[in-house]
């Protein structure tokens, strides 16, 4: 039949690219975004148009904001001897909802990984290093993801670090809490017994 | 601590309130299209204006399309004398994936529903009615979802049209091909015994 609207299924293709988004989500999603009231449309057009525009790298940190400096490094309250270097603005959310940690951080925007060709050019290494220059900074905590990647950017950053008598620390990974040995996978709960600690 | 960065904030807030989004996906859709090329985040954009704004009403069968009418009524070989009553443009999409069905549509854009306000002048009925004037329609098929306001829908329209001396069809509800009797719930069984044909 290929009986089709063409601007609804061009819209719908485009939702299909999101991720998370399959065939039948996007159909759904195109309806909705179609039968979505005028003032409505606007407001989630503008949304989009405004945090594309206004959302940058902060000078400092390379996270996220829309403001000239990030409101952390801004924060004259925070630990400015403690660096935590992450791989993704989320991660910063992430930490920061612990309430645990008071440093100011540093996101890489990614990790190294020679399979998909990024190497640390890519990343926002030269802005950690040039950050590390006037000798505040005491302490890196590397918090990478335990992945193959996130692994190996934490130990490439580590070497660099290490000449420049900085404290070089990594997140401990293990059983989550509520977590249950006999369910672990053999990796976490492998890594959870490397990193154990005396009682 | 409230830390976030604003206009990612917005924009999140947005996307979740789109159907079946939720808070975490939200937040992942949001990293997407702030990250997104400059000319996919172009293209995104445009598809979803180009499609609220070229989308429209069929004037005979109000069901969406771009062409001035659209392109199932335009159809010189379809059969006129059989119309489809369908809730939402989508069954009309449903139903032309079968293969099966040659006539007409007409959409209603949703059902009568009293719990929610909404009679039958909020429906495309007025516009149905007029489209059976000239006395070419023969058959009506109410193609309603088997819900409570489908089943009302059904009725009040089909009470209207009897008068008019049209054939007023509805499609069979039952057990699914494919599907298990043991498993069907009571109420699909129900319908599938009384809609039994002879064999």
């Amino acid at each position: 039949m290929g009986y089709s609207i063409v601007p609804l299924e061009r819209l719908t293709e485009q939702l299909e690219r999101l991720p998370g988004i399959g065939r039948k989500s996007a159909a759904r999603l195109a309806f909705h975004l179609l039968y979505m009231p005028e003032k409505d449309a606007k407001t989630f057009m503008e949304a989009l148009t405004d945090a594309r525009d206004k959302i940058h790298e902060c000078p400092v940190c390379c996270n996220l904001t829309d403001s000239a400096t990030c409101p952390l490094c801004g924060d004259s309250r925070r630990d400015r001897t403690t660096v935590c270097v992450v791989e993704d603005p989320r991660d910063v959310l992430a930490v920061e909802r612990t309430g645990e940690y008071n440093g100011l951080y540093h996101v890489l925007h990614g990790t190294i990984s020679p399979m998909d060709g990024r190497g640390p050019d890519q990343l926002r290494v030269k802005e950690l290093l040039r950050r590390l220059e006037d000798e505040t900074v005491q302490e890196v905590i590397m918090a990478q993801n335990p992945t193959v990647e996130g692994d190996y950017t934490a130990l490439y950053l580590s070497r660099l670090l290490k000449p420049l008598n900085i404290k070089v620390t990594r997140l401990a990974y293990g059983i989550p809490v509520g977590g249950d040995l006999e369910y672990a996978d053999e990796i976490t709960l492998s890594r959870s017994l490397e990193g154990r600690n005396e009682l």
